[in-house]
């Protein structure tokens, strides 16, 4: 079952060899089995995963040649026989996890993304960057029709992430999340998130902007690290009446230091969770205050159908604001180069119309 | 409220300054305050935490001098006149945490060991090395009549912390557990208290001997990491029909090796528990695994009151057999010695009464 | 330890046999054992509990000649020597659980309200309706100074059992929760710390007013009993875009219909909680249902420590207003009266000093 | 893809009306839609709800003409496109849930048992009392090689029913679990999963004979409530060290006298299960009793994929007999006749070649 006017061939930024750059051009479209439904992507954004595809640095090969991007919000315009909860015509998402086994011992218990076959948007399979893309049925994101594609974009990536890590981190309403790198584009949706989940967010991240924007998305409190002469104990200070420490930790970009330092604030019996990727780190914490404090590490990946639902309806009752810039798709390769330059803080999301 | 016959004086074993040794000799028999109870100690197990004691070697100071021991057995002689819970003639055990606050975050949740202002015995208020030892009514743990005073020494401390751990680790009846280090002291216990939780134990030590001591206590399989070649992929095909990896794996001695090894094979959504308190030790885990796979890192320390009574309660079942050998506590000295050149392997109990 | 003008005679309200009612008289002022506090009553609750204790109606016997209450705030003026964590001058409650055993199965695991040798305040002990009253130290709340002791009352029995009925919900935040009796002094608290927790509430109750009040206070939507043409439905319809209804329900006043009815409408694999405590009622739900929809009914009582100090945390953040009416100690014989009669909406407290 | 020779016919008991009997007779071979496997039932095994089926006595309506049975095991000889995941050849299982819509609030998170629209088999869609019968791959069970098709037939829904509701139980290793019931079919399976799982538990059923045989499956004790005198003190008597009750109960069959007084000795914070499910009953408790000894009451109904694998796995490791007694398919109307009459103590297991 199809809408009538699918074209056969599509605009895509496609990625040609390892390394880069993309190249945009004009591709097939590809046509959806019997499980599967064809999107009409109109806005994607663009994730530091996408560079890692890219240039091929981290510890899982991609497909070749690769057409990125795993946060596409579009329209379905056509659908295998067997799918039926979802109608030509319905907004549709493409995110990280496009498919899993559906059989093995993660999926069987709703943790597909742990699945050991899975099928990955813009890495293992074509994503995003593209006009029409497949997603397995099962998996492609159910976007209410009263959300803006373009806005939403980000949060089938970005806010899924830091919401499942907030479940994840086992703090409940009234406790205390400490954000690091809360001022970036990860951390500003923790801090929205993390609000409406009843949660006292302790922002932490450098500089005054940052500060002022943690604080006016709705943190509890700001501890500046370019200017903090004790970060551990102010953001001890910071976690209400007793003092001891947050109830959990997001560290959004596991580099050594910040890492080290939660460590030493977060709350006995307290957990940090990491949910950055940069290549080639590792976790580092002393033995003996993980044992006597029972601290608990642990890493989040994305999240599952139902987290993505979720994540989802908290963007839907305007909770959650995505701060974004837009461009057209054929300027792919210029957001990869701000990228690499570390020069970009918000989200950028791509216009697949031009 | 007292039983008649308490003398003034005790022989003890004294540690006078950081680094030892001990020495053997009479002191005073203390008297319990309002809230307290006086232990005439019949049997102390032997920890590796009372060397560190001694040794001055962690990042905790120890009252000086000290009485050291923390897995005293013996007889209720007297009690503080708000002890209800306890009577003299009953059974009791004096176990690290001898008293806590009581009051605050962590007591308020029956996490007491987290308490900020523990008593600990043997390091921070005397201890088990003593003929007549004070703990709190709230923390003395309750023996029944009709346990070896001698057998259970060693399940105050030893097997409480794996029995702890085993909690910790989530894994559920019918489940795979690595124990990392079985065939030891701690990894016996473990071994056998994983199986009385219906839990899979896959036994990971060097040599035959060990390996089958391990299995005769009902490990399920047992890796020989002297003579495996592939270590990681030996875990993971005796962790059951998907050979996903173990579901959970206790690390007794946190060195890096074994941890490294511990986070390739646990399965996906596993957790790797550390319970040992290796002097500047540290945890060292990949982010990429840590977080595409969501494992979870997790230190766990004694256990609680409640924990405490189970532990015990599986032993009085029959289901844990404790191996140690008996020496009096004069011979304390030359316990840690054995300890120091790591000579030891199952656990030793001192006698007090010689 | 105590300050110095303690005076030897107090004003309170004594039940002098079962049915009452009470006296208003001089009676002495108590003395405290070695682990507990003497507060000075500044202001008390009066709860539906009350009246069944001077009734003695409930199948637990009350302590006679009886003074009630259990929802008293006010100052501490004496200690016992073994109290350390509360001073003299510092504010404090008395609540339902006056102490508890310190040592059971449940004491061990911080739910002491469910020590099998409880004291009850206004029930087995002594309670607030007098100006000064004991607790035990352990459960004596402790209130922060900047909070007003006559508002806070409420807090210490209704928002406290609000509060932890909502955490035994297992409502997770961005879920719904279905409160029936919501315009009440019960309801109004948990419309507040749902929605400060993170929850969408369905407020149920009857009538326009409390409709406007049950909205005004933060409900998601409101149900109105007397108007509904089919309760049942409009309670799902209300529950968010999937109409499968609320994830969990409080019953406050747990007779029969509402709480049929509760159980053909909450999700499948919600949980229905049940906190009102009307005499010989009992629960009925159909076995079909129940089983195949996989519905889970639990009844909560009063909070722990460690709640008990969230709830006031709630309280202290702003987030919760308690309304309520002022009358003199002196007037408590009235105020049981509009009670029995079904008169009171909000909560009534009473200014221990007139 | 299927294998050679499939027949177009095939033997059958089909139910014609409502209230039955069956008839035996010959009926067409179904064929498998592409997400579906064929399975050549050999065995089946038999449950009351198949007798619930025929006599439409449930507040469910069946299709009709019907071809019931639930526990049907056998071999795949044909499988749809999509099918990846076994192998013709392979021993599966035929269970209650035959599919789900794969995609509502509940399969999201792998509570398919709850889904709204399922297909059930033996009611909604025909099941095992035929050779050749469809299934969906996503819920038929995996049977080992290893494992008789014969004695693993009532594995699949008893054996089911009664590991997820001790799952459900949320009793812990060391525990204690009463099982009302325990000498029927159910309860003889609830007692050796118990066991394998580290339970304890106490079986509650009528006469010596029964009695015996629970013991003999590993129940650590026995009430008989033909001839206890207190049936409730005993329970508790039987429940551990401090008497304060099972920490949960299952109720095979909720009628409403075991239930009241599962309600009386269930230990206070504890979950009482039921899961048996007569026409027309009901569940009642006392409000009083439930609220303040926080009694959690739930059904529980079959499990979903991974608990199906995990109740196969503990047949699988021999730690579960059952006890069944074997006719041919066309036997199947006297089996009724039996189970109808109340004179079925273990399982019937129907063979389809005679």
């Amino acid at each position: 079952m199809a809408s009538t006017q699918i074209p056969t061939e599509q605009w895509a930024q496609v990625v040609e060899k390892k390394g880069g750059p993309v190249s945009y051009k004009k591709i097939p479209v590809p046509t959806c089995g019997p499980d599967e439904v064809l999107v009409n992507i109109k806005y994607s954004g663009v994730c530091h995963t996408d560079l890692h595809a890219m240039m091929g640095d981290w510890p899982l090969p991609t497909k070749m040649p690769l057409v990125g991007g795993h946060e596409g919000a579009g329209i379905v315009v056509a659908r295998g026989e067997l799918v039926k909860d979802i109608e030509i015509g319905d907004y549709a998402g493409i995110k990280w996890l496009n498919g899993s086994c559906a059989a093995c011992y993660y999926c069987r218990q709703a943790d597909e993304p742990l699945c050991g076959e899975p099928q990955l948007s813009g890495y293992t399979v074509d994503g995003s960057f593209q006009q029409y893309c497949i997603g397995k049925a099962a998996q492609v994101a159910h976007i209410p029709k009263e959300c803006s594609l373009e806005a939403i974009a980000p949060i089938l990536c970005a806010g899924l992430t830091v919401y499942k890590a907030l479940k994840e981190s086992g703090a409940r309403p009234g406790q205390f999340v400490a954000v690091v790198g809360a001022g970036g584009g990860l951390g500003s949706l923790a801090i929205q998130y993390g609000k409406a989940m009843g949660l006292h967010v302790i922002a932490v991240d450098g500089g005054q902007d940052k500060g002022q924007h943690c604080l006016d998305l709705g943190a509890t409190a700001y501890v500046d690290f370019t200017t903090s002469k004790d970060l551990v104990s102010e953001v001890k200070q910071a976690s209400g009446e007793d003092g001891l420490g947050p109830h959990a930790v997001l560290v959004l970009a596991a580099s050594e230091k910040p890492f080290q330092q939660a460590s030493e604030y977060v709350r006995s019996r307290g957990t940090i969770v990491c949910i950055g990727l940069p290549a080639n780190a590792y976790l580092k914490a002393p033995v003996f205050d993980t044992v006597t404090r029972m601290i608990n590490i642990k890493g989040s990946y994305v999240g599952n159908r139902q987290d993505t639902a979720e994540a989802i309806e908290f963007y839907r009752r305007g909770l959650i604001k995505s701060t974004h810039k837009t461009v057209g798709l054929s300027e792919l390769q210029s957001v990869f180069k701000l990228m690499e330059e570390g020069k970009i803080t918000g989200r950028y999301v791509v216009d697949t119309s031009r």
